[in-house]
């Protein structure tokens, strides 16, 4: 019998065509409340998961949106109370729950400043929800699964469809339109390589690396990895990698390399080589043949626009940590010592 | 024959007291320029060590001074060419060498805009020197050994005086003038405790956690493990630890927790009870004894205003990934692969 995490897994590209489908209206009415603010920057809020969407909400918003995003630090609003100005913010709360007490201090903070508001949430009549002067719901139906699949693409697909909306203009959508689609070739490609990360059983470590908007996929698959596996995972961007880390490569270090196409960096392509001087093991997501050749694990992406590869390119990385968990005896429904809302201040 | 990297640890009081002395005008003069505009938020642009620093002054602005602070993402700009606006903001960029490109890109831009732009480094003759409106010199002589110890120490030290000087008034100063004798008193207490590091020397595994300004030191603390042992260390907020990573936990993975007083974060109290539980090494850096019981290796601090511990409490950190790197075998000096200045785009 699937597990809940396979099912949810695998029900991410149904998840995500609804959020598109009855999403967007949702999205432009936030959009254009935002067009009526002078926004100077974005604060970001977020734990876990979550965190990896706003990461690539960070990068999305600088790129697309021209708005610099800073990731919150909420134990300094919870423990030293501090009440930095947020004048003139957009102040984003993402939290599947939406149950976070830190999260949702975050959030009344930047309301009581008269910053706008809003929580990208699944639970419409959360804390958070209740807190934040705007909701979009992320329609993802419940998550069981105490690790996160479903919820965490429909939060970057939301993110998405915002910067879209505040962006304007048919051709995002059109790009986005394409995303469920790209999400079910990425189960169906890596599903059978997925299986194979028994190779890597006896390996209690793994450097993940990713680039870019894709750094936050190289997050998100070592949270995965940690969640379900028990394997001490270790997510980088490739060049924070090569100031110090480097250092620890070594034959007995496998390393997973995140790089959708078309775009090359150097110092990726570069890890990925002497990854393979070390005599590692080689674990690649991307669509891009010259890479995947040299992998033990190649996890084959269908071709697509890079603002949206993250949505698209975090998922052969469920399936790897999923094969992986079940290859070292592992119940990836129930990680050890964990539960599904966690309240932190 | 004492290593370079050993050398460097031990001249931190001197360095750090030589700044306090020659820098606080230059500092004074800088905020004065401050005062003068009309700040919204604050961009931080930095790599490796120097991105624990700028992590330490993301908690000194929000926190001491009111200001939103973004870790920047120097490869927006690089790669992707993005110009988010930067209108009222500060741009700090911080660096010991001063020559990475992408670190000095974001200051560019940020000059472009008419921003602030500050830069904190050891180099005045540097190009990200040169591309700055003002520069914080960091007076720490040259650094020989690869893995930063006394420039990682002055930065902290020289955020907290920009801070200091920001908010204005004597109290900060008089508090600030303890620094170089805290940092000396922690070396003494911590020399022979972090000797018995060998203990944990098979352990191929570290988990390193802080909490608030702490997470700064957290984060280097396991930076400086990885570059001079080969370990691979893992740093979080113990808050983020909860929130998944947590599913890790076993009895052969050592934790090694910072925590200076006085004040107390549940999560992370929990934390070292649930290591203690597991029947997993502990090493703790912190002046709460109840915390320092429990621990295999326990490095205490002396007590300090915890505005400031970070600048303090990194150093008996140094000291344990020294005793370690010596009881693996390792050259401290010589990481495998890195040298001493990383240029990355």
């Amino acid at each position: 019998m699937a597990t809940l995490f396979e099912t949810e897994l695998r029900e991410q590209p149904a998840v995500l065509a609804r959020l598109l489908r009855e999403g967007r209206s949702a999205a432009e009415a936030i959009a254009e409340r935002l067009r009526g603010r002078k926004l100077s920057f974005a604060v970001l809020a977020a734990r876990g998961s979550s965190d990896n969407a706003a990461r690539y909400a960070q990068y999305l918003l600088g790129i697309q949106n021209g708005l610099v995003a800073a990731l919150a630090t909420p134990s300094a609003f919870t423990h030293y109370g501090a009440r930095p100005s947020l004048e003139g913010a957009l102040v984003l709360g993402i939290s599947q729950s939406g149950q976070s007490p830190d999260i949702v201090e975050v959030l009344r903070e930047g309301r009581r400043q008269g910053a706008f508001t809003l929580a990208l949430t699944n639970e419409t009549d959360s804390p958070l929800a209740s807190a934040a002067e705007a909701v979009f719901p992320l329609l993802a139906g419940q998550e069981h699964a105490v690790a996160a699949t479903k919820t965490y693409t429909a939060q970057t697909l939301a993110v998405a469809m915002l910067s879209a909306a505040l962006k304007g203009g048919e051709q995002p959508w059109s790009e986005l339109a394409d995303v469920p689609d790209l999400a079910a070739s990425a189960i169906d490609r890596s599903a059978a390589p997925a299986r194979t990360a028994e190779r890597l059983r006896e390996h209690s470590r793994l450097v993940v690396v990713g680039r870019g908007y894709n750094l936050s996929t190289a997050f998100e698959i070592t949270l995965k990895v940690k969640e379900t596996t028990g394997v001490m995972a270790d997510g980088y961007s490739s060049a924070d990698f090569l100031h110090g880390p480097k250092a620890i490569l070594e034959r007995n270090l496998p390393v997973l390399a995140v790089a959708p196409g078309p775009r090359v960096f150097d110092d990726l392509d570069s890890l990925v080589r002497l990854t393979r001087e070390k005599g590692a093991p080689l674990v690649v997501i991307s669509d891009r043949r010259e890479l995947l050749e040299q992998a033990d694990i190649a996890m084959p992406l269908p071709a697509m626009p890079e603002w949206l590869s993250p949505i698209v390119a975090v998922i052969p990385g469920q399936l790897f940590a999923l094969g992986l968990s079940l290859a070292r005896g592992m119940q990836p429904d129930a990680p050890p010592g964990l539960s599904k809302v966690t309240h932190t201040r």
